[in-house]
């Protein structure tokens, strides 16, 4: 008997999704990490030395190697480095991207300004509860009861053929005897379809509500909604679970193709949803029969994933997606824990690379009335996507622009969440100020941080249009860090993770490719399309920048081209937005589903001036400067 | 510790069903049986001496307490008295009724007779095959997969708004590439919906195929039908497995309200269909997943517990049924084992006791297609069913035949299966002669074996008007039975149970008082309607009678009445023909939910005259022998 085979066995569980990992005794956290396909960061390869591995243990026992690199505040909290700490028994933890919720809301009062929405604000939605007063039997009369519900119903709507789900036909009897002929009917009402999918006791006084859900790469983000009022009773947001397969579009398709692997991805996504819907219904005391109706967005693999359909073509050439105009499905075929007839909508795609996120979120703009102003809608995240146009055409591509912006692959980035700066500034005396959400101690830079960031050290010379530190400048304020030179934005007494906040160049090369990408995939389009930044009438920008963006330093980084600043609107989550439009009203749905439909898609990939105006684009805030004379008055001003 | 407790449990098996109940070692066989709920025939009360009670063993060991009634030939073959057996070990036996499968055929070339059906025979199946051949995709046409099978498929049919069911999205991705694109697609196409329900690869020459199914409460027919050629492949029948809950209709009813009853009932009938799906898509090599699409047909209760849905108000005044137009539902909503996505239509009912049974016979005669003249339909079965009328006005009532001329409740009746009796005549001098089914030995009589000798026995004198036996002329003729006086159709050494077959005086007493309700409901049905039966230009009679029925002896015995024997139309199990031609054509299907919806019912329980009539019918061939002519003649020749 070899000793290895009666070592015990730990459970290691990762909240909050709950994902566990068997693993032996004795190994570290780290390790465990790895083997449950989480993402954890690690810029010195397990030596202890970078600090980036910091996880909150919330329970078991485990030993430490040495805590070095983390404060004793920290330790007393629970928080440990994963490769400096071996597990002794079954442990409970948090990994450190998973413990802030993201603020991403549509919502905002900001963000919801009804005469701004090309969609219809009109509370009009498929489905309608509607109460039946049926007469009593007599042998005179003794139609059955369908009959007798389809006379009270014709009294109410003018009838096409109606559909009945089994469930009904089941229920009807007892539900029009215990109710005393007092009942009530969800009906759904589309142009595909008019079926009656529940029917119960009017005197239940059961509700009917609906969700819109965005389906994002990192991160979900639902409403529960009154189909009656149209009100948003409650909303929540969490981390897309699938991130155990891979953090990008790309490392989720080859996730998919691995035996099982589109099964558990769409599990995963489906935990996600679900795990929403339980906490917004429970805070409203909802309960998950009465929901009857999804409206989903995501890019155009999420919702291939969130649909089970293997995704995989998706990234093949030519990509060719499997639909990108989704026909009705029902909750149950789904997964989703709500009414099992309920149906699901999920906006519609244009093709593999711009999803139905993106016609959603047009929705959220006046674009698509405006047959005069042309406009330019640009969704900047790990694949940027645009959409140049008014209502009689319209021209969309994608580009690669990277999780930057997002706070992905950014040394000390995360999401809009508590402890996240989400602005900075920079005083001519060279003293930096910013600005936390929700929180005294700083963790990270979320995207409207680092765009702040990188606009305020490049103004005030402390890097050069390159990104690079300006040795002079900078000296003091660069420490050096195992990914090269940091800037130190906080000292480790002042953060929260009690070590240095900092930028790197490396970090800066990955904002200044990501506005890059952004600003050439904006050349090549209105190239393409005949026009220049003067005809461009509006530029609603989305994306996950945070809760605010200073447009500013936005164009000052080459971002966003250097115009008239009234002309940019900056949507938040237009996405979730657009998803809550659709469910309010079917107009909406057929809109934009008509809009998707004749869209044009600029492939950029096979388009030769792009990596010209690419390369262009690499400099801060471009190669020529005239582009931007805002930012060229600015310098001549200063020298 | 006692005795019983540790006695050995056994398990017996009843074939065909394999309905399995468990008993304590050394219980008698006849105890098992009750214990299963089936039903077995015993008229001494378990005392070994009618003989009614013979099962037959195939396999396990048993000890017989005595073989008195049963020949050798029986004993070798396995035959036992249930009462005089006890259980020795696991046993497989067969109940006497569940020998023979009867036979009840819709496609015997007699009742298919198209210029006499009054339903379309047309091929044209609301599921059709469809085969489409999608253009390679490229970079500058990557429509997605459901866009090019939508442009396809709105080049061979005008559409409507499509519905997919969501395993047609699922699938379709690697169907399609698989195919090379040459694909295949089932598409349900009714006035209420349009739906692609499965896509396959075209080289996979798949068939879509399609069921009719009768459903009586005693025994289930079903064709398996081509939908492309509508040609009937093959059939089978059986007894109906519902039998353990209740021979008639009301025993059902009462039994589903058991806990659980309901269920058990609908997993009963589903259980019949399923094995003759099996059996008839084994048979031709068909898939049951190219099966796509069934009708049924079936009285009220039958259409219910096959839907899962509520019986009990069907049979509580004022006997509302949950429905009596069948929305479509699907295979897996009620548990057939066909593709899970086929589409069921079940013909419809006109009220509690008149159902789909009836409206689907009335397809295979021309009343719903004659206006001017008028016609009878009588369906004699356990309730017998009547319609009278023609294009412009039906009118219909149910009476309680009780199951005589099915062979139910006679001491030696049986169904129309092989060792039948299907047809007697007596000989001026006595001779009793008999045709018997597909078998040397007869076992019993089966309804139209029933009717002829009924009728000899009148004609002849051998019974009165009253049913009871001439002691003179019967003299030698008769034996005693537990049950009364019997007069010897067959004695012990000729029949095949090696017992006297024959009919006694509570039997006719029983065939009596069946003649006389239908005979009674077709007086009121006519007065009711100002019609006398000179009126009525067509008589459809259908039923379980067996393959024939000597029209003649029927009238002579004041069943049918005493007309024009040429106005005289068989029709077999119209029922099945009904639901096969609501399977070849959405015309059909349409046509007689109309007529359903248009028909009057009589209810014969609050009609004051229907006592009267019965009470008057209970004699041969009537009290007033003016009523039939043709019979006074006969006696007055004979006179």
């Amino acid at each position: 008997m070899k000793a290895s085979k009666i070592k015990k066995t730990i459970k290691v569980t990762f909240l909050p999704f709950e994902t566990c990992v068997e693993v032996p005794q004795g190994i570290s956290i780290l390790e465990a990490v790895q083997k449950s396909g989480l993402p954890l960061k690690t810029s010195c390869g397990g030596q202890g030395t970078c600090g980036d591995c910091v996880v909150r243990i919330l329970s078991g026992t485990y030993r430490k190697k040495s805590s070095a690199a983390l404060s004793d505040r920290l330790v007393s909290q629970g928080y440990a480095l994963a490769c400096q700490t071996t597990i002794k028994s079954d442990l409970t933890l948090q990994l450190p991207q998973f413990q802030e919720v993201p603020i991403k809301s549509a919502i905002d009062s900001r963000f919801f300004q009804k005469d701004r929405l090309s969609g219809y604000y009109e509370i009009d939605p498929p489905l309608k509860k509607i109460d039946l007063k049926l007469s009593p039997p007599s042998l005179e009369d003794n139609t059955s009861d369908l009959k007798k519900l389809e006379r009270e119903l014709g009294k109410k709507m003018t009838g096409n053929h109606l559909h009945y789900e089994y469930s009904v036909l089941k229920k009807l009897a007892h539900t029009v005897r215990q109710s005393q002929r007092e009942i009530s009917i969800a009906l759904f009402k589309s142009r595909e379809q008019t079926a009656i999918i529940d029917v119960f006791s009017k005197s239940e006084r059961k509700g009917i509500y609906g969700i819109a859900c965005d389906i994002g790469t990192s991160t979900v983000v639902l409403h529960l909604v009154d189909l009656q009022s149209g009100e948003i009773l409650s909303s929540a947001s969490s981390f897309n679970q699938q991130i155990k397969g891979g953090e990008d579009i790309i490392s989720r398709i080859n996730y998919s193709q691995k035996a099982g692997g589109l099964q558990e991805l769409h599990d995963l996504i489906g935990g996600t949803i679900n795990r929403l819907i339980e906490k917004t219904a429970v805070t409203v005391g909802v309960s998950s029969s009465e929901i009857y109706y999804a409206s989903v967005s995501g890019n155009t693999t999420m919702t291939h994933l969130f649909l089970n359909l293997e995704p995989r073509f998706i990234r093949e050439e030519p990509y060719v997606p499997t639909l990108n105009q989704v026909p009705f499905v029902l909750a149950r075929d789904v997964g989703l824990n709500i009414n099992s007839e309920a149906r699901i909508t999920c906006a519609p795609a244009v093709g593999s690379y711009v999803g139905g996120d993106i016609t959603a979120g047009l929705l959220c703009t006046p674009i698509l009335r405006d047959s005069d102003r042309n406009s330019l809608f640009i969704d900047v995240g790990t694949n940027g996507e645009l959409v140049l146009g008014n209502k009689d055409w319209l021209l969309t591509c994608a580009c690669s622009a990277g999780p930057a912006f997002e706070g992905g692959g950014i040394k000390c980035g995360m999401p809009a969440s508590p402890g996240a700066i989400e602005g900075v500034k920079i005083h001519d005396i060279g003293q930096l100020e910013y600005k936390v959400i929700d929180s005294s101690k700083p963790k990270g830079l979320c995207g409207s941080g680092l765009v702040d960031l990188l606009a305020e050290l490049f103004i005030h010379g402390y890097i050069d249009r390159n990104g690079k530190f300006d040795e002079i400048k900078t000296k003091g304020m660069v420490v050096d860090t195992e990914e090269g030179k940091g800037f130190i934005i906080e000292g480790s007494l002042k953060s929260f993770w009690g070590k240095d906040l900092v930028i790197t160049e490396r970090d800066i090369s990955h904002l200044i490719r990501s506005k890059g990408a952004v600003y050439s995939a904006c050349s090549v389009l209105l190239k393409n399309s005949g026009l220049d930044y003067d005809k461009i009438e509006a530029f609603y920008i989305a994306g996950g920048f945070g809760q605010r963006l200073n447009i500013e330093n936005a164009v000052r980084i080459g971002l966003l081209p250097d115009v008239d600043r009234q002309k940019f609107h900056y949507l938040g989550n237009s996405s979730l937005l657009g998803a809550y439009l659709i469910l309010l009203t079917d107009k909406n749905r057929d809109f934009v589903n008509r809009i998707a439909d004749k869209m044009t898609y600029l492939e950029l990939n096979t388009e030769p001036s792009y990596m010209n105006e690419y390369t262009g684009a690499l400099f801060l805030p471009h190669t020529e400067m005239d582009l931007f004379p805002s930012v060229k008055k600015l310098f001549s001003s200063k020298a």
